[in-house]
């Protein structure tokens, strides 16, 4: 076993395009060979720029990835693109764009595309996410672009693991600035105002600065805006100095460290829990054990504390 | 202790409100006396009808919901008020407008207000609010309702909570139906679309109409939409009138149930991470151990893998 995933592990570290996907794939479904192979690989990563980009759906994220990740292309660099969709009988699309995505840069071995849609049954797209640019690290990616609607906790976490990340808004009436998300407002290091060329951009614009400034400086930084039309490459130039001067600021200073700090300890308190409740879940409190007490529960003859504790003395916990 | 416990949960089941305020903040403080006071009173819930409501910042939840507790309490009805605003630099205002609105409210013992804005070191606001809830609905309220602002995943599950959720949206430009976020469309279960005096309400009316036929219908249940100016108390009627719709069409229905017993799933899920969690926190895993732990992570000297397996060891399994 342990010889498979040395062997394993090499073909990634050398980009092996079929590695890295059974890999992946290997990651999702929580298989104990994708752990082996993450501790074998984990001393080759920190390598990588991770670009976080997040949006409302229609924005152009995706078009505005595309169009950085050729950019690094040009600079000789493997980049790798995780589109993050959870999927929702209301966004939807994802696949169909995806498959269009990939023919246009198929012939490109230095580039490595691919989107993940489902939540498991105890969550953590957020973790799957992170083992997955692990991975693309340490297969030798030096631009890892994370792609994801800005829409719940767990896109929000997603993001929060990026080095930069990046917000895609669009101009549309002067209202709609007051309509953004605060969530989203705060994870911001760069906002990009994509579709420029619409009406209203320069409202927008003056709107949105105007919010930012009252936000308070992060360790010397402020987050700029910058104009882009991501469908006919305007901006992406100007888009791509923003991320290297934010790179810059970064690269040396100590916050930068803190926030590594920060998010390992986040990444840890969720392995951790992932790890406790797939203990538990072994234990034989699968799904229908859990819902034959949800339903005493429900139905008022237990109540829910005294349901867990029993639970847990059954894994040998008080 | 189970002596005060007793006393302390008769208190709280005759409607006594130092007592239930001072549950609330056990509560949120995570005491221990907190979970043995709502043992006891577990069995005195299932009476009280919950109302999610959520909305954007700016869009007249608070309100409405007033105007909502001023007709039930009409009704002679015992209301319940929760507020959750996870603490933002960007929304802020909440607490002022908690204290406005108490004034109005002061001398009716038939309502209870309460705002929430803590989110703890391991999370777990939507924990926090049910056992808020549990602990109204043993205190004889029939109507609770929980307010929060729709941003992020932790939001979206405190609205999961409820009997019957209500998204509140407010009119714009023709544009916004396109830019709500998904997560949010998915959980309503009656559209308010306040601020119905502004420009541009058919034409926002007539999108979100659009949009949310093309969603699925549950259990033969299409979301309404309905219009209201809460400043003005127009609409009011015809919105608790939906409701009372909503929940004679689930009152006796078996999709109810199966939503119930999904309901305490997840809550038993919440309630055995967070039990795990704090039983790894009690075992010196505090958050500078976790700092520490972070730090070599950070710097490649230990991988996250190994890092947990170490921790879980030391609490005893593996």
């Amino acid at each position: 076993m342990t010889a498979t995933a040395n062997n394993w592990a090499d073909k990634i570290r050398a980009g092996d395009v079929r590695a890295i996907s059974r890999a992946i794939t290997a990651i999702e479904n929580h298989e104990p060979e994708a752990e082996e192979v993450l501790r074998l690989l984990f001393p080759d990563t920190g390598q990588a720029y991770l670009i976080g980009v997040t949006g409302s759906p229609g924005t152009g994220k995706s078009t505005l990835v595309d169009r950085l990740a050729s950019r690094y292309r040009k600079q000789q660099l493997p980049v790798g693109i995780v589109a993050v969709d959870p999927s929702s009988p209301f966004s939807g699309g994802a696949i169909l764009g995806d498959r269009i995505r990939m023919q246009g840069h198929a012939t490109d071995s230095g580039i490595f595309i691919r989107s993940m849609a489902t939540r498991g049954f105890l969550g953590g797209l957020a973790r799957t996410t992170a083992d997955v640019a692990l991975l693309l690290d340490a297969a030798g990616k030096r631009v890892i672009l994370v792609e994801t609607v800005g829409v719940g906790q767990d896109e929000v976490d997603i993001v929060k693991l990026a080095d930069c990340t990046l917000v895609v808004l669009m101009p549309g009436s002067g209202d709609e600035v007051q309509a953004i998300k605060a969530g989203i407002m705060e994870i911001g290091d760069i906002f990009v105002l994509n579709k420029a060329d619409r009406e209203g951009t320069d409202r927008f614009e003056q709107q949105l600065t105007a919010m930012l400034a009252l936000a308070p400086e992060r360790d010397g930084w402020r987050p700029p805006v910058v104009r882009t039309v991501a469908t006919e490459d305007k901006g992406t130039q100007q888009l791509a100095a923003a991320i290297e001067k934010f790179r810059g600021h970064f690269a040396a200073a100590a916050p930068r460290n803190a926030k590594n700090v920060e998010r390992w300890k986040q990444r840890l308190l969720e392995l951790l829990q992932a790890r406790l409740m797939e203990r538990v879940a072994g234990e034989g409190l699968g799904e229908a054990a859990l819902v034959a007490v949800a339903n005493e529960v429900a139905e008022r003859k237990k109540d829910p504390y005294s349901a867990v504790s029993e639970i847990l003395a059954r894994v040998g916990l008080k």
